[in-house]
């Protein structure tokens, strides 16, 4: 390669990157003020490397609750840098006696990664509710196929963290019991759709705060 | 589950649940003035429960024309809900005699079950131009893969009805009747790439009000 | 077109047929004997229009049973011509009182169509737990998101028959009553992870034939 | 970097290199012969650069026939290497009056270029059947929209040549008159499902060889 | 087909019409101003013939540089018409000793059939650091999959030139030493991430233009 | 519900199961033995949760290496549980001054969390070769965009460790590096294709073992 001169350069540079290729091209940062579409936030359009970073996950969530238990996402409406790019991640702290309860993700598969602890952790097939649990230890991984019921529960003495990753920037999180007794559903529907008894689910709501 | 106070339980609640999970992760209801992707309509900021639900296919089809059948869809255009999910469906009326000329549906595969009548329906391959048909009693299904020629013919002596399914929302619906006669292509072209005698490309466009 | 020699005919098309396109770009009915990949079951060699038409839709389901409900499927593994496109379709039959329990599909959005009686049908949301539900009169069309918790239950007097549209070949069925309780995770398990008490668990237990 | 010593260089690299990355990962050159899956065919376990490589675009194809045209693909088929790549490509040369008739790709979008002569080139948009065509010279491009109606014919008086590129690794080539005349579809199915005179079908099947 | 009287044709045809499906579901030509989603740009809502053809792969890039060679995309940024239909094109020209240097797409496969001159192209393999290259003369095809590195080089006498397909509509172009020397890079941060030299890092630095 | 009698409830139970929906849909652990697809590894027959668990994570990579790191996978090829679903992990090891060289993962986007340590990681963008790095610190994630190259260096005292989620059963990764020097091509490709001197890609190629 001859250097000849730095103005030939500069030319050659710019016209072999006429192809202006935008940025939208390598990754979609989310407005989460703009639009949506069935893909995603709308773009920003101006991004620094801070968009790509997030401290959010080094904060172990407060576990002082029902489940003893927290949730903290990493997803496209915590972390914007992950819109468009089918990924996102969260982190799990279970106290002792926590529990993640039967959830699904909806729109992604989910793989963990216990740092901390000990953990039972199962999923049931659909096909032939065939149950899949084992006892996790630290640095054991398990996959969850996406859509199916799972759960994770400290099954040890002391406290319990795992990560993890999922293949959507925002694969939904519902636990049963959430959608079951945290709302207004009316008890009869519950009933009539569970085969729970009413004052199971009465109970339930109860300590959920659902209504009706 | 010790269902000590109603304010731990709300505190915790509402901390599991700061994942903040967006509608948009869940559905994208169409916004039918809103700016469109490649992906769809832009979601909707208020949804209710009326927007997964339609009604327009509870209606029969006006069949007193030429085809004697109609096609009445709930696209995305028609049933806002199904923007996103990649589903829809259609039902088709076909009086004595009526049919669904060959088309193709260049977004999506079909399946149809018959609820009335007694059909002739067929597609062609297009690797060896291989005719897939058969006559269709009611309760029976068919499958049509994607973007392939079919069609959809009232064989029996009454009114048929069928019900469609789509794997899109907007699987669009190309009649190969109407897009070589139904417009301004010049009678010369069409001649020239299907190979029809110019009087029966004129006669055809004058019934289907084509021009040129 | 100068219909010259039909050698000359002949020679032509096989030479622009010398795309020999195979048939499996067109379709892939599924060979259920063959290895099976990610992306479904391999494909049959020989293919007739048979593979393409179903006859199971036609016969109504024996809702003899607990849930007075039977739901009849045309997925892939019924139904092999689906395979690969994306597709199917299943029929629900529900006598006075009968319940498609609350249930997800992990792999396919649903869109139904009612054709007898009346439903009261509804799913909840991942975000907020919103329900959305509807009483569904004949004809009328709801559509449910992939993987989101939905029932359907016959709110009417008389028999109730409704059709599906799914938008994978074999979008799965997980009933939470079956996952949790018609199999042998364990008693105490289910509790931990459901807040469900123990008797309550037990007697479903007993009901679905559940063990542990 | 310390380029210590080279014993201790290799332990590292395999010990990275752990990972054994399977060559599947990168691509999937197609074994003919083996089973096809929804996804395409299987994979070769031996692969040179040979694979990569097609040599078939090269030659023109023969266009003493009845369209004056010839189609070579270089699809999965005719160029393995494609397979599970998502893309393919193919020539199209046209004698003078030469046209590649109506048809559609079931399959793909398509992208071509003009090397040689003119065309004029169109497609039709499902919806308002709305025509786009135009005069396209050595160096334009033009592309047509996945499953759409189109067509090719050289409007110029020399030899023209395009070079097509497809999303996908066999998109499939359906020419509506080769579905229509060139098989044993009845006539008068063919008439009903196309309001063609039968006179001008048993023309058309006369040419292309068809029965029925 | 009964040519009743045209008020009746008029009408069936409106109806059977109604299905409007948009002309968004055919294609969607990019608004360059509006908002870009992860799917890629919004949809013009006025479109025209124009919109699908582009000329700018008519002329000659120009070599006058120091890779001796050019690259001009068909992308979404240049011919908005490709916008959702994963598919694009680009032309790249060749002086003698020109070299396309090694780069990757990110978002998608490439195949190329070569115009004009002799290539040594290549790739080389994310698992073993396998290398595929081969000379390549006019009218040879090869496939590069996606996301890995390869390289095009002129190992002709006279020009060469080559036309290219991707399946993306922006399918990126990174070429390695771009990304490493023409920014800011910090010399001691690409020596401690390329085990290159300093001054060899500083030498091609100032060569592209590079800083840091 | 009446719990009538449990002769009633197993009919009843086993004919709703009719829907005897395969494993395949709900996952496919692969069968390292069995053929590949474009979609993966074929599905084992038979399964048990072992398949969907990995220990090879909880174990720290050997850094006694030249790059003073080790990456641990948990692609297909190691955790066969995630064929198919579209998702693994992977751990990076890092002595005080080790780094992963510049490298991309062809088939997938990366998210990592830091462990432990510190890190300096970064990515360029293939548009305007901008580059985004920054210090991480333990619990930060960040995101890095599907075939961008990018490096994680460990740029504290101590030791590294961080976890990464991909998008892909088999990402890929592609080191730039390995790429170049670690293999046969002849040392004039390179020079020609990088426009590195050809004493520092001899050096290199000694380094990590290359010829040519």
């Amino acid at each position: 390669m001859n250097t000849t001169n730095s103005v030939l350069v500069f030319f050659t540079l710019s016209l072999l990157f006429s192809s202006s290729l935008g940025a939208v091209q390598d990754f979609c940062v989310g407005d989460l003020k703009g639009p949506q579409s069935p893909a995603g936030y709308s773009c920003k359009t101006k991004v620094t490397v801070d968009d790509f970073v997030y401290h959010g996950l080094g904060v172990k969530g407060n576990t002082t609750n029902i489940i003893k238990a927290a949730v903290t996402p990493a997803f496209d409406a915590q972390f914007p840098g992950v819109n468009g790019l089918g990924i996102s991640m969260a982190r799990a702290d279970l106290a002792p006696g926590g529990v993640i309860p039967f959830h699904t993700h909806p729109g992604g598969s989910e793989i963990l990664i216990v740092l901390e602890g000990t953990l039972c952790a199962g999923f049931v097939s659909s096909s032939a509710n065939q149950v899949f649990f084992k006892t996790l230890n630290k640095g054991d991984v398990m996959v969850f196929p996406q859509g199916l019921l799972h759960f994770q529960l400290n099954s040890g003495k002391g406290e319990a963290l795992f990560i993890v990753g999922f293949n959507s920037p925002n694969p939904g999180l519902q636990i049963t019991d959430f959608a079951l007794f945290k709302n207004d559903l009316p008890t009869e529907l519950v009933a009539a759709t569970t085969f729970l008894d009413v004052a199971q689910i009465k109970k339930l709501k109860g300590v959920l705060g659902g209504t009706g």
